[in-house]
């Protein structure tokens, strides 16, 4: 696979694609055009054509793609075959509501470690989840030889525990507090801002 | 302002430009070229000076962007110059932790209702807001012209609370919980879903 080709930006809308084509393939349709596919995403079907064939021929003209066939190709292409366990670090409101997210189940992720700083939280059980001491990250995140996080903790704490994370082997991290964070190269953020999702929309207010 | 010529993914964009050049602002930079900026964001320089055109001119050739002056016209384009009202729906845990949200202040949203369905939490004080009853969305939310709203609720009740913004003349929305709704043409949906970025880091793993 050309990863090192491929620019950030065709990446980042792979997974746009994947779950397009996840809702379709539970929908039972087998097959879909760039174009009904473009229409669904506000993305040009070029641009869509244009994405896939970095990765490979996905569809011949004229009769659309395989819906099953081309999202198993971006699922292998994203790497979510199978689960992967995910760290949280943050066990407060948010990080409550992550524990219980249906959104994860069957796309590649599974929060298997819960960490927070509370000492009336540590030992404690959430659901199936024991509170572990954020303490003990660097130890436990690298022995399980988890990749990835989900940072769920005040903007004040936030450095902190993504230092923590890196030293322990985390490789991607999804951070949720309001701050950016600095990371060493070879190691990937991405941040969950609803305010970039808002913005998106007042412009058509 | 040319809005319906503008493709949406380049709206997409503006978001990221804003909160990439407020940051900047902070730090006390005066000026960015669109190289710069391009390297921050892993957006090619000429996206971005393409995606700004739509606008006006906003840099000349060989100077770079004015940091402040850019970050005020963006902040116009995308209508965020003034707090806007929102309307949360779901005084859960990730209710909970909105109503705390640090990231929304000076970029354009105040959390202003709150509402839930739960007859133990309805009337109660949960910070500076009283959560009111789920079923006076429609009248409430009208009543006072609140145009943006937040869907923290359970997936199987977000299609529900959506169909009442909307009655309420709720024209953007952002939903968290992991469903696509229906709305009718003129009402925008933003989702917020985690593992599209989760899946987009796993990539380069």
């Amino acid at each position: 696979m050309p990863a090192k080709d491929v620019p950030d930006i065709v990446v980042s809308r792979l997974p746009l694609y994947l779950r397009a084509l996840s809702f379709l393939a539970e929908e039972g349709l087998q097959v879909i055009s760039s174009k009904e596919l473009g229409h669904k995403l506000g993305i040009s079907p070029a641009q869509i054509r244009k994405d896939l064939s970095h990765f490979g021929e996905f569809g011949k003209q004229g009769t659309g793609y395989n819906i099953q066939y081309l999202r198993d190709q971006l699922r292998r292409i994203l790497k979510v075959t199978e689960e992967r366990e995910v760290a949280l670090v943050g066990a407060g409101d948010l990080g409550r509501a992550l524990m219980h997210y249906g959104g994860f189940a069957g796309r590649g992720f599974r929060i298997s470690l819960v960490f927070d700083n509370n000492p009336q939280k540590i030992g404690q059980k959430m659901g199936p989840f024991e509170i572990l001491d954020s303490e003990s990250i660097e130890t436990i995140v690298a022995d399980r030889g988890i990749e990835i996080a989900i940072v769920a903790v005040p903007a004040e704490a936030a450095q902190e525990v993504v230092d923590a994370l890196v030293r322990a082997g985390v490789k991607a991290i999804l951070n949720y507090a309001p701050i950016t964070v600095k990371v060493p190269e070879g190691v990937h953020v991405q941040y969950i801002d609803p305010v970039i999702h808002l913005q998106r929309m007042t412009y058509y207010l």
